[in-house]
Order: C-alpha cells, then structure tokens, then sequence
C-alpha cells in the first residue's frame, strides 16, 4: 500500500494549490493529479452532475491504485462526496470541507464567519451546516462569488476590475462584520490580494490547502502508509482537455517555469446523452 | 422529410438567440433544441475536445431525424463544421461563420473589421480567414474577450463593471476605426448596449442570428422541404443539465416568462478518460 501513489482530482486546474502542499507535506510520497478541464467549471452546474463527473474522475484515479483520493475542489467536496463514499465504501477520500470548518472555528474571536465560493458551494449550505453544526453560536454569511474563477482564468488578479467586482460581492460580508472567511474555492487563494485589500486587515482568510496536505500526512502517518522509496516522488499532472492556455495558467498555479503535462487520447466517443 | 424537425445544438442557452430567430422565419417549423449546459463553456477549451463535444450532440439529435441541424455556437461552427461534415457527409449543416461574414461584408464601408468572440474562436482564425479570403482589401482586427459570457451569466449586462471589462477588450478595436463589428458568440447580443457605448453610434454590430434564420427559410424553400402541418411548431429543449439557474437564464434570453424544458436522465456513466 504505502508506495501506492495519492490521487487528486479537480474540476480543472485550481486544485493544483492543494497539490503543492500535498508535496510539501510529503515529499516523498507520487502525487497523480486529475484535472477535469474538458468540463470545467463545476461551480454553475448541477448536483447531479458534479456527482456523476466526480465519479468518473475518481474512477479515472482508480487505475493508479491509490492509497487516497483528495477532492481538492470545493463544488466536488460539497456536492459529491457523501456520493463517493456511497460508491466507493473501500476508499480513503479526503475532502476539502472539513479542513477549512475546522480551521474558520479555531481563528473567528466573534463568531461572525463569511463563505465565499461557486454558486453551487454556497447553494448546497454545506459549509453553512458544517459551521453551525459544530457550535451553534456561530453565525454564518455565505456569498457566492460567480466572476472571481472567469477572473483569475483571464489572469486578472489584481486590477480595477478585480477590485470593483470583489468589492460588490463582499459587501454584505463587510457589513456584517465577520472576522473570518473561507475562500472556499481553490481559485479564490489567487485573489488573496484584492479580496483583503476590501475586506480590511481584520478579516482571516481561510485557504484549506495547507490543511488537507496536513491532513492527508496525518493519515499516510497512522496508517504507517509514507511511500518507502527515497528521494522526492513525481507529480503527474492528468487533464480531460489540454487547450492552448494550460500551461500558462498551470505554471501560474504551480509558480514552475518548466511543466510537463500528459494529455489523455480519449479513444471513444460515447452516447453521452438519451432522452 | 419536410415534417420532420429542425435541430439547433449549442454548448449552452446562447443559441436561443438563433432559435429564436429561425421561430420567427420558420413559424411552422418543429424545433429541437439541445444545450450541453453539463460541459459549457467551450470557447476556453481545445479544438479536439469541440470536435469530440459537437460530434456527440449532433449524434444527440439525429435520434430525432432532423431536416437539417443548425451549429449556433461560433465557437462549434469555427472548429468543428469540417470535422462534422466529414463525420455526417449527407448531414446539411448550417453554421453560424458564413451569415456572420457575408453581413459584415455588405455592411462595411471603410474595410476595416472587428470580430470579438471567445479565446478558441478567436484563435481558430477562421473569422480572419474567411473575411479576408473573400476580399483581400479587408483589414480585420480580431480581439477575444474571455469575461464576456460570464458576465452575461452573471445577469451583470449593464453596470459599472460590464462597461469597464468592455472598454478594456474593445480598446484596440476604437483605436483601429473599425466601422463594423462582429458580435461572434451567442452571449455577446446581450451585451449589445455595453458594447455599442464603448464604440460609440458610428460601429455597426452585426448578430448573424437573424441571418442564419433566413438561410435556413431558404434552404427549405429550395427544398420543398417545409412542414406541411398547419399552426405554429414546437420549440423543444434539451439540455445535459439542469441546473436551477437554467430556467431563470432561459428566460432572460427567450424573454417568455413561461417556459418547460426537458431534462435528460443519463443513465450512463461512461469512461471518458483512459492513459
């Protein structure tokens, strides 16, 4: 088991983030990421099908034979992990939820915590129930923020626009005072910048990765399960589509000049659609 | 085969525009339209996967014998009509390229046009090449302008925000005097105020929509093909997901306040990827 590699999945290239600590916190150990950028983004669709496109990527990871699976997309963590753990009762699944609820309780002095991410994050009240559930004096404001992915995609992480926007959706977050917020999206952490500069200094900022790279060593740990072999494991980086910008914005995410990226040759063209 | 259907794919609800418009030309017409809502937008991603994504949709609706199947995404039509029209040979495809460069080409009086679309449109080239190949004294300046669709989105088409993005983008186009400009991605319609303010009363903007509308009236015509039934047609949509956004986005671009669609169940769960 321990040499086995650990598997990661996102909606597309925003859970390299969370990689990168994975690789901090464990060096040692293969990563095998899965980047499902033929059908990013997850965040604006349905429960059912981030579902269906969770269990395909981790049946996609499957083949690997990994010791653990890391949901490092917070739409996929909200949406489909009690799915995946239905349809894979064997499997050691770390998502992204956890970590970061932990992390918000630990920080807010107030009590007063702010969620911000996709539409279909703050829609499920994941967080929202996680957060209240764990201490039921806590209040929570959740936001969805749909132009902060389009944003970053396009590179502009700290411009006017950038600023006008974000000032607009945390308003209501500004005015409600929390000391706290979860960037619950793993493209959020790339705006840390604009996204402080209008919440104010006060406000704690709560970007998980650190957490679930923590997390995943704690088990590997417990579980006696570090990969054996010396010297730094590979990461390899698995993507549905490989367009032109890939590499752009993966050398963005992963601060490398030089990346190397395996593009899938899906060899089939099934039905996808019936009525 | 004059009875049996139209079919309209795109990769999401943009294409009602043109739906819309082929209603209009064609009131008796039946109508099937289907949005792949599941794997929207394509304008970021590769010409091998918009190949793969409007092979599948097109399969989607021969199921139901279409007359003639309409390509309404441009980025569908600049990266993938030649590949769907070597896939299905005896298919007549109508695509949304050909309108949008004639209108442009009748409207234009300095020579000097704009084409704004999605990065994968944009970068096909194929606006470029065809304007200049049908008159060489052309001069077309071509700008994508990522943050478009999910502004439209988003519902921001007329704020603050939606006039500095536009003003960003359109920026060398007023610098080029472009007299004509070609609005080439279903969404950009919506954000025809915003647009027109940036370049002011002298830019013509040309939405090939009502164009590919009375082709497919004269292909019919030509045809003998039209339906015979008397009283107006159906308009049927499908899409790959439903979110519960959709019907709200629906709305705004067919402007009924009444509207049904059909979701589809997939009972698949294919293996899309394999090393």
């Amino acid at each position: 088991m321990s040499n086995q590699p650990i598997g990661i999945f996102d909606s597309g290239i925003g859970g390299l983030t969370v990689a990168t600590q994975v690789r901090k916190y464990c060096p040692g150990e293969e990563i095998i990421y899965f980047g499902d950028t033929a059908r990013v983004p997850y965040g604006t669709k349905s429960a059912r099908i981030v579902c269906q496109f969770s269990y395909q990527n981790t049946r996609f990871l499957l083949q690997f034979r990994p010791k653990l699976v890391v949901i490092a997309c917070h739409t996929a963590s909200c949406l489909a992990t009690d799915y995946l753990k239905q349809e894979f009762p064997s499997l050691v699944l770390v998502d992204v939820l956890k970590p970061s609820v932990e992390k918000a309780l630990n920080h807010t002095r107030s009590g007063r915590i702010g969620v911000i991410g996709t539409t279909a994050t703050i829609n499920s009240k994941r967080y929202q129930m996680s957060l209240e559930s764990a201490n039921n004096s806590i209040r929570v404001y959740a936001t969805a923020c749909p132009l902060f992915v389009p944003l970053v995609e396009e590179g502009w992480i700290d411009n006017q626009v950038s600023r006008e926007i974000a000032s607009i959706y945390l308003r209501p977050l500004k005015q409600k005072k929390v000391d706290t917020v979860i960037l619950a999206c793993t493209h959020y952490p790339l705006l840390r910048k604009v996204i402080a500069g209008v919440l104010g200094d006060g406000v704690r900022l709560i970007d998980p990765s650190e957490e679930v790279a923590a997390q995943v060593a704690a088990h590997l740990r417990r579980g006696a399960a570090n990969r054996s072999s010396v010297g730094r494991g590979r990461l390899r980086l698995y993507f549905s589509d490989c367009s032109p910008r890939l590499k752009k914005v993966v050398r963005l995410f992963l601060g490398q000049t030089k990346v190397t990226i395996k593009e899938l040759k899906p060899d089939f063209l099934p039905e996808v659609f019936n009525v």
